[in-house]
């Protein structure tokens, strides 16, 4: 798992999820168990639309911030194995909804669910996810996990639609951009972290360095994902490159090259976002207007602004392995460009 | 609201609602506030989506039902105006979703949201109440009353994706259909109920009692609604005669008649159903067919029987004008159809 990458600004890293990977193995073991258990149904097409996805590969790094966030302040418990779950499901739950709204094809180098069994099955599937999720967060029992994380499920609804709003409009600022990424991708990140010293009892600080860590990290996140969208290659995302041309979002490089063009260039935007002209010649000229105006090293550049604030979130916490493997995950999310 | 129907079995009964919407007019009105408030958001799109279905002018039969079982038990607080908002978001949410699901052009006499604002608003819309639903079920700090919602919230999934494995599907028992109809209609109207004991402090007895009646009502409103889909008329129904039919929905009436008919009538309903032969002339033969073997008015004399379990569920409680009123609904439910 350690990829060595050389990233832009001449530093080498060595960044590696291995250290989350370990500490959090035996409880990831449960989580996975009760993944299988809480997605079954008599109703047997729910279980074969849910472990189409859940099978499908993802990392999982969602959990894992819960899991060790919340041993990080000595939690042995139950709840966390539960919670980390929750948060699965609750993000397997808008993948399932994303693909229907995004008419996605692919998803980690798979057909995507509704493409197998249909839009109506993807939404009903993911309603039920979404259930089972709140379901073992109220067997938790803990109120404040339950706020955290109930809240986030209204702000990824209106982060998405929010998205939806910008689908196609290239006056989104750099602004309109970020409130759609920390609704729509960072809140979750944000509440899987805080439930963490939540159930564990810890201090309202702890909570909020948690809470800050995660949604910092969230942030850098995405935008290393939309900047893969125009420079990763498609097995390592498992969807292609120019995925998001192709649908006119209007991500943070996008938004950039178009700033940052001619008038001309903003001609060429327009007619590829607005009006859908996204073959391979557009995408083969997006990319170069790109590199022109530096618009993907940028958007790296903002990740990893953001990913210096996570770090310093967790700075005045004792030092734990805990500790360390989420300062790793940082420097992962952001090594994923190569 | 009064309405005098002439019900089969030659019986007339003066069946309203009057009674429920009076005593609960004042906790109403603090609902519709709390309706607006919470459908309310920064992103434009939502409040525009969701108070299209909400101002649509469905009765509110959910929420007045825990409200009137919470004030049953003399219950004088606030948690059950939240409670009955978070029922009715749970039943907008729905709504939103099957009619994606459904392809439906119209819903309670107006053009679905999605027809207007398209499958993908529909669906995030949906999302972003559920998760509303979910925030004030927090507020209000019960966990027995987060059990049941969240329950509820995957069973009704459940239900949706079982109808969708039935639909076309002929062979679909009458244990079939009514093991969806309580999923996916019955467990809502029994959570609503149910949660006005628990927030009331009320016995478990008390408890059963509301839930008994809130399965068996929705379950008689289901079929009634079915029936309903092949007798009533356009204008009252909000919707079109033969809907169902069109869609290919496997409900009791084409169920009885299925089972009932001949040989050569089998041949028609699956060329109807399951082949999606369903213009205007075959319509008509369905009805017809209906007419002979008596479906239509099989399906009212199954949803009665299950009214008169709600009734009988009541009937131990000691005589208040709450019970009353959660008696006449019963009735009502029932008389929709003339």
């Amino acid at each position: 798992m350690g990829v060595v990458v050389n990233i832009e600004g001449g530093r080498r890293e060595n960044a590696s999820i291995d250290a989350i990977i370990s500490l959090t193995a035996q409880d990831m073991g449960r989580v996975n168990e009760l993944i299988l258990s809480k997605a079954g149904s008599d109703v047997e097409m729910i279980p074969e639309v849910a472990n189409h996805l859940i099978s499908s590969g993802g990392k999982r790094l969602r959990p894992m911030l819960t899991l060790a966030a919340a041993q990080m302040f000595g939690y042995d418990g139950d709840a966390h194995v539960k919670l980390a779950t929750s948060v699965e499901f609750m993000h397997t739950a808008t993948l399932l909804h994303d693909d229907v709204v995004d008419e996605s094809d692919m998803r980690r180098g798979k057909r995507t669910a509704r493409m197998i069994w249909g839009n109506q099955a993807s939404v009903l599937v993911g309603d039920f996810l979404l259930g089972q999720a709140f379901r073992m967060m109220v067997e938790v029992g803990s109120l404040d996990a339950l706020d955290i994380l109930s809240n986030a499920a209204s702000v990824i609804a209106e982060g998405e639609v929010m998205q939806l709003g910008a689908a196609k409009n290239l006056e989104t600022t750099e602004d309109d951009y970020l409130a759609v990424i920390k609704a729509k991708t960072a809140a979750l990140f944000s509440a899987a972290a805080e439930v963490g010293p939540i159930v564990a009892d810890a201090s309202k600080t702890d909570r909020a360095a948690l809470r800050s860590y995660g949604t910092n990290l969230g942030l850098a996140f995405q935008m290393i994902d939309d900047a893969l969208d125009y420079g990763g290659n498609a097995r390592d995302l498992g969807k292609n490159v120019g995925d998001d041309f192709r649908e006119g979002k209007v991500t943070l490089p996008v938004i950039l090259s178009y700033r940052r063009g001619s008038a001309e260039e903003r001609e060429f935007w327009k007619d590829a976002i607005e009006n859908g002209r996204s073959d391979d010649e557009s995408l083969e000229r997006a990319l170069g207007l790109m590199t022109k105006h530096g618009a993907i090293g940028y958007t790296i550049a903002r990740a990893r602004h953001f990913g210096e604030i996570a770090r310093d979130a967790l700075a005045p916490l004792k030092k734990t392995p805990q500790k360390q493997a989420l300062l790793d995950v940082i420097d992962f999310c952001i090594s994923r460009v190569n």
